[in-house]
């Protein structure tokens, strides 16, 4: 039962469109991944930390136990990125065990804080000295998560022993923070966010103003730009994204016009010119960084998990401020592509980078020295059914699809029971039931997603006029009887052109398949070199596989291949004829790669035999 | 006058080919280089060590002076690269001035120098534990580059006062590393092909005892391999062709047959997957790493013009080992490109990275704070004139070819009078005239350079019969009178076709004419989308222009060219039309790039339409 959204706006907030609440269950596609992450990822990871030391940090400062604080980067915000998870997972389906588990940690957390309100396992266990090398210390940013999984299981189950908490460490750095006091903001952003959540939770503007004033502030692992003085946007993925996340709810809170102004131009940015396609942002290995416009990597993309996840969620509160289905459309390219590619089909693997490329090195492991990915893919798939819907005067706005059984609250109190039949992101069929308890006057409004040409919509079997793209919006005085929608996306295989300035995919080209970019692994195509095969136009042919992957629908079609041993560099006049063969390639999901080992992927493919063509 | 070469191979060696001496005076293009080098760069970069406390570290802790240690990574070495670069301009043209002011430097080293031959000046100034970091520390790094030095020096000048501090120091080090000493090697390799060198210098074999036993360490910086045990060439690039030159010094040195295998695959290695068109090899940014096969992208292409000149390095000792052709050509790719683009014209600026392609971000500087690059580029220039000719018993082989006027001595004392007259690398006519003291019977050869299609050879004025590439051999009785040799490649335009497995450069195509490839700035090419037109074919002029960039020969063509905007990614069924423009563009070599500051740049164009084509 999601009594709120993972974000609650305020009423008088500057939202356009506010999360909607209620009982919100997912099956299908999405259903079996929140599943898996209930049954496998939350439970191996809490191993895990046991078996690394990041309880036991706890235990030590708390006294319950001897020993070294196991210091990784930003360790404690680990555990508190895996409770957020758990706790969102309440709201899916209540497990009191889990519950009983999260008391006693938070019990344990407690004892872990100075009386002060400080708490960071590392500096007090070693008596550091606070907020001197914010930079690189991650104080504020674990802080910053703490509180957000506080405020996820004060929503989540109405008790505010983890919010105490987290009340006393915000309180403690309102105190130390400010003008005259503690002049800096953290080196990685994210308590931004998190404060306005805490405003939205408490009401304390303390909380409020205290994010405005770390934006106010240079950060100096982002260019040293304060806020609002940002070109565009640039340096560490994740630190960027969460920024924006953050200043996005404070423009949500407070309409200030030059935030606004400013997170337009730098989604214009990003989404224009720093985007892979498959969603995610980052193409540095050096320093986890943006590039610049259009450096975008295949094989050396970074695309971290965490910056997608980032990515995903400024996406979603520039929706909530803007009512625009540009942003959802982004979101859910990352869901289906960038972030699930995070995360092993078993649910017990993680990839930190996402390439669009590999030559077999990339391996999904259980476990990394930072370990901040892994929670964070947990809380994104524990958090996704609130995504669902969004909420306003006029009515209920689908923003995801998927198989689900829902009870929404209207803003008049009336519950809408909405029913979604679908395989979904498979295919482009939804049956949507819609019930309301009382008969009510309300829109639907349905987005249409950025990949559609074409669609049909019925009411009671009844064809509705359909526009091209955006929200279709369904005016209706709903009785108390189930009406149906059926909404039919056409779904097939579609090629994709990256803009020509992108020096990785030059005259190249991918699959995509209603939100699902496609890829080619080695395992599936012997004798297709993956990195110098051309595309065969008009052979593209899709097949379900049912027991393929979890299932899935793969994509074959014929390529140009050649093995041929070839100088680095030769001259035009002088260049061997290369001899293609014809081969027919399988391509699946791109977010189910590597689950099968890996002997290579490719999302691109060349495209016209281009140079070939005049040899 | 070149009284021994760069290096010193003992007769006793496996070198196939040895470097020639004598009197080697240079002119014309690489001369005009040399020149300015002389007269801008080493005394402009000596006032900037005056500036920077990097002389005076050495006054410092040679208790001239009062103050704190100015460390940057590897300092001291900064220096005695610096100090290699004027002794071998010493050869060049006899300066009294630079000898009396090296001479004064190594006064204040020997000061600077510990009793027990240690000498570091940031170690010796604050009592740090000796070897005790080798990975990080470049104290044998930092050593090395004054054996260097010092055999340079006294090759030069027949002086032994900085061979003596450097020979103590290296007598310190074989004392105190071995097995049961310090059983580590340095994390930047450099002091194993120095220590040959010493060896080759002084016939004391510890040295060459020494380099071995570093060489079966692992390398920690390097995949923790020992040399023999690398799979392929990787890591650091400047560390990882130091390591290749030193272990292909000790091959020449004892006949390994095991170093021997291990180089020719590694060198494989990075001929056939490794290289820039430059010749420039690094492709990361993070690690100053070589990246994987066919990893080679334009605007991050890193190419550290240290890796470029240790790749030279390199190249030239396997030349001397092999007698192939193969590895000077390679050696000249990278001088004519990826090691010319490190200094700007006037001799004062330097690049630490060497692209393929910029948006405007790439800017030379007089000084790095991490100050290699400049240095070793004036070490590398003022040595040039030895790497002209080599010797063995049949003759004498001409390597490189640039205006100059030599005295060359035959192994049996004859000398031999040579003189280039060309305009090369910017035209293919090469007058030599041979004029022996005494008559006798010799060979010469003439390298062909891998990019001649086309040549012509005769001798006093009678053609003789040119086979399409390798060496040319002018077997002769030489009579002591000037025989005249007319050279003449055809020089003109060439497309160049990379490898396909190359992500960054996919249906792109670079232009090279004679050994020069050649690059679009921005600022010839106003009106051209640099990083969005295609080449159209069969357009290619060239012209001499003199005035530019110290006169050189550009390149027109036709490009078809587009500023439209046009989508990140879109369906192909979707795509706008794309409306291109005719546009003549301009290209020139791109060792000349950002003199004129820098507006952007690209040494690949797509070619063929490609995509469009078919849209």
């Amino acid at each position: 039962m999601w009594k709120t959204g993972v974000i609650k706006p305020k009423d008088s907030s500057k939202a356009k469109i506010f999360p909607a609440t209620g009982d919100i269950k997912t099956s299908g596609f999405l259903g079996n991944r929140i599943k898996t992450n209930r049954k496998k990822s939350i439970p191996s990871l809490y191993n895990l930390f046991l078996k690394y030391g990041e309880i036991d940090n706890f235990r030590i400062v708390a006294g319950e136990k001897k020993g070294k604080i196991v210091r990784r980067l930003a360790t404690d915000s680990n555990l508190y990125k895996w409770m957020e998870a758990v706790s969102y997972d309440i709201n899916n389906q209540m497990d009191k065990e889990n519950e009983k588990l999260l008391d006693s940690l938070i019990s344990l957390i407690g004892k872990a804080q100075e009386a002060s309100g400080y708490i960071n396992t590392f500096y007090t266990k070693y008596k550091k000295e606070r907020f001197k090398n914010l930079i690189n210390s991650h104080e504020l940013y674990c802080g910053g998560h703490l509180i957000q999984a506080a405020i996820a299981y004060h929503r989540a189950t109405g008790k505010d022993n983890l919010l105490k908490i987290a009340v006393k460490w915000a309180d403690y750095i309102c105190k130390r923070f400010g003008k005259g006091k503690v002049e800096e903001n953290d080196g990685h952003p994210e308590v931004e966010m998190s404060l306005v959540e805490l405003y939205r939770e408490t009401g304390k503007e303390r909380y409020l103003e205290l994010a405005n004033y770390f934006m106010s502030l240079p950060y100096k692992h982002l260019g040293n730009y304060s806020f609002l003085k940002f070109p565009q946007v640039l340096g560490h993925a994740v630190r960027m994204m969460y920024l924006c996340a953050g200043a996005t709810d404070y423009y949500i809170e407070t309409g200030d016009e030059r935030y606004y102004k400013k997170l337009l131009s730098l989604w214009q940015d990003t989404a224009e010119k720093k985007i892979y396609i498959t969603g995610g942002i980052g193409s540095r290995y050096c320093g986890e960084a943006i590039g610049l416009s259009y450096e975008l990597p295949n094989l050396r993309a970074y695309a971290e998990s965490c910056a997608n996840i980032a990515f995903m969620m400024w996406a979603y509160r520039m929706f909530l401020a803007e009512g625009s289905p540009d942003f959802m459309d982004v979101f859910e390219t990352i869901l289906y592509n960038g972030f699930l590619s995070g995360i092993s089909l078993n649910g017990e693997t993680y990839f930190y980078v996402n390439p669009l490329a590999s030559k077999g090195e990339h391996k999904r492991v259980a476990w990394y020295d930072c370990c901040c990915c892994p929670p964070n893919i947990q809380r994104m798939l524990a958090s996704l059914p609130s995504y669902f819907y969004g909420l306003t005067r006029e009515g209920i706005w689908i923003n995801l699809y998927g198989a689900s059984d829902s009870r929404i609250k209207l803003l008049s109190g009336n519950q809408v029971k909405i029913i979604q039949q679908t395989e979904y992101p498979f295919e482009g069929r939804i049956t949507i039931d819609i019930t309301p308890e009382k008969k009510e006057k309300f829109a639907l409004f349905l987005r249409i997603p950025e990949w559609v040409n074409s669609y049909s919509v019925k009411v009671n079997g009844k064809p509705m006029p359909c526009k091209s793209r955006g929200h279709i919006k369904i005016q209706s005085i709903w009785e108390a009887v189930k009406t149906r929608i059926e909404l039919e996306f056409e779904v097939r295989p579609a090629l994709y052109i990256p803009h020509p300035e992108i020096e990785s995919t030059k005259n190249c080209i991918a699959i995509k398949r209603g939100p699902l970019v496609y890829c080619l692994e080695g395992i599936d195509n012997p004798g297709i070199n993956l990195f110098n095969c051309i595309l065969v136009e008009d052979t593209l042919i899709e097949k379900k596989e049912g027991n393929l992957l979890g299932g899935v629908y793969t994509i074959s079609g014929e390529v140009l291949t050649s093995d041929q041993k070839l100088p680095l560099y030769e001259q035009k006049s002088r260049y061997p004829e290369i001899k293609y063969r014809k081969r027919r390639f399988k391509a699946i999901p791109y977010y189910a790669w590597a689950n099968r080992g890996n002997k290579g992927m490719t999302v691109y493919l060349r495209y016209g035999r281009g140079l070939d063509k005049d040899l």
